[in-house]
């Protein structure tokens, strides 16, 4: 049996799929185009395989979640040009005669790294990704949370710095965490792409800082027992152990088990948690 | 069958039983003083009911709650002189022979009113209080959510209103959430208890700012699809409306469902959330 997973991005869509996860039978990224011309080469894809059981997907939003709403399996509101109320679950079902399971992209690699990862032995746990964007998902006793929605932690506000005065980029919010700390963020306010900015610039301190305070925040609320930081400044080498630091700093001794310093981890299964996560769900 | 409850609180231990949760059969407070002499007055009260079957205990922590702790069933490192490390469930179940389940005062306060009251039919909430301090419990998936402890949503971190210096009260974070927003915080604000500010007085607009901040950022961790604001200061006259405006100010369209100014409820139990659901706990 082959089980196949799609971690759908607004820049590409990676698609595998795996007799024996987390090993991936094969793998291919799809630039994300137009709805019709992206799934059209999704379907082609996973046609292929005969034995294909299932398809999870995790996806960029907002999605509509809701078993029992007229948007269930849609992109409903996002931003991105082309793609507000596509839906995604429908036209794989009809075109592949599988089940497809549908989830937000962080909740895909929340769960990657849940059944394979580095939250393998943890209950209550939180993945975080701080990239193009900030998003979270939240482990609550072995489960994937779902309320009302999807959480959107990435939106949460936090404190500036003393005497910072940017004023954030979020188009729905500006100064959220979002707004002040992902990589888009970071490139408005340095006037230079993340990447390039040398480990001694003081854009790493004030990053650092702005992690840590949402970070808090979520520990605080959800009282997770291992937090991964995942994504591509999250990634960055030498930022998760500022984090740390801080982090430390901002609990002031309240939290106290797990030790703050303790709490973050990079993904173990590096850039598949979120294909591997949607190959699981597809598999649940 | 008749269950016991104790609200366990910082001034006063509110112990009730019941045949028939969530009517209450006999209540009675007790004033928080040391822990031997307030602990033997509870006993005492409890040892009227010869069919009392359990006890559940809601109470002000931190606590530890991991069964398979030494901390387990105390009071830890609670600023209260005279309660560190003082143990709850031991005693009662030894001088009483019933079983004695514990959780903190927010978590019972949270399960009374789902299990009896605002929250019966919904399955992901918040329960919140303002009062002498701000704590938060949350229900998801219809259980308590506990992770490596009791979340400790009162310190989270929020933005302050432009231009206000006010440094906060909080031993530990200065300026965290409770330390600017719970009733003493307002107290030291503005030199007056709050009950006596009258309604137009700019203290209740800055306060209804701090909430929303706050609970917007729990709005987009965990999603709920209901919360609860009770506590002395969270149930003054005309707060909970304008916290509701501010809060779809904050969340700017970006949370549609459930409409943010539909969200916030007053507790259905009025005082006896948490005493009823401690009864609750206990008979789980």
């Amino acid at each position: 049996m082959t089980w196949g997973g799609i971690e759908a991005g607004g820049t590409k869509f990676v698609c595998a799929v795996s007799k024996a996860p987390p090993r991936l039978d094969a793998r291919v990224e799809i630039a994300t185009t137009t709805p019709e011309e992206t799934l059209a080469k999704v379907i082609a894809f996973f046609r292929e395989w005969r034995d294909l059981r299932s398809i999870g997907i995790g996806s960029f939003g907002p999605l509509g979640l809701d078993p029992d709403s007229p948007a269930y399996g849609l992109v409903t509101h996002t931003p991105k040009d082309g793609w507000q109320a596509t839906p995604l679950v429908a036209p794989l079902e009809q075109a592949l005669g599988v089940s497809v399971a549908l989830d937000t992209d962080v909740n895909a690699a929340l769960w990657g790294e849940h059944r394979h990862g580095a939250l393998r032995d943890h209950r209550t746990a939180l993945y975080l990704t701080v990239g193009t964007g900030i998003g979270g998902g939240a482990l609550v006793d072995g489960r994937i949370l779902h309320g009302a929605s999807h959480p959107e932690m990435g939106h949460q506000r936090v404190p500036q710095p003393k005497g910072d005065a940017f004023p954030g980029i979020c188009p729905f919010h500006g100064a959220c965490w979002e707004g002040l700390a992902s990589g888009p963020a970071m490139q408005r306010r340095w006037a230079a792409p993340p990447e390039s900015l040398a480990d001694d610039h003081p854009a790493w301190r004030i990053e650092a800082e702005l992690l840590a305070l949402g970070l808090a925040n979520l520990v605080l609320t959800v009282a997770p027992t291992r937090v991964v930081l995942g994504g591509g400044v999250g990634t960055r080498s030498g930022l998760r152990e500022r984090v740390s630091q801080q982090l430390t700093t901002v609990l002031a001794g309240y939290v106290r088990d797990p030790a703050p310093d303790t709490l973050l981890v990079a993904p173990a299964l590096g850039g598949d948690s979120g294909v591997v996560g949607a190959i699981e769900l597809g598999r649940a």
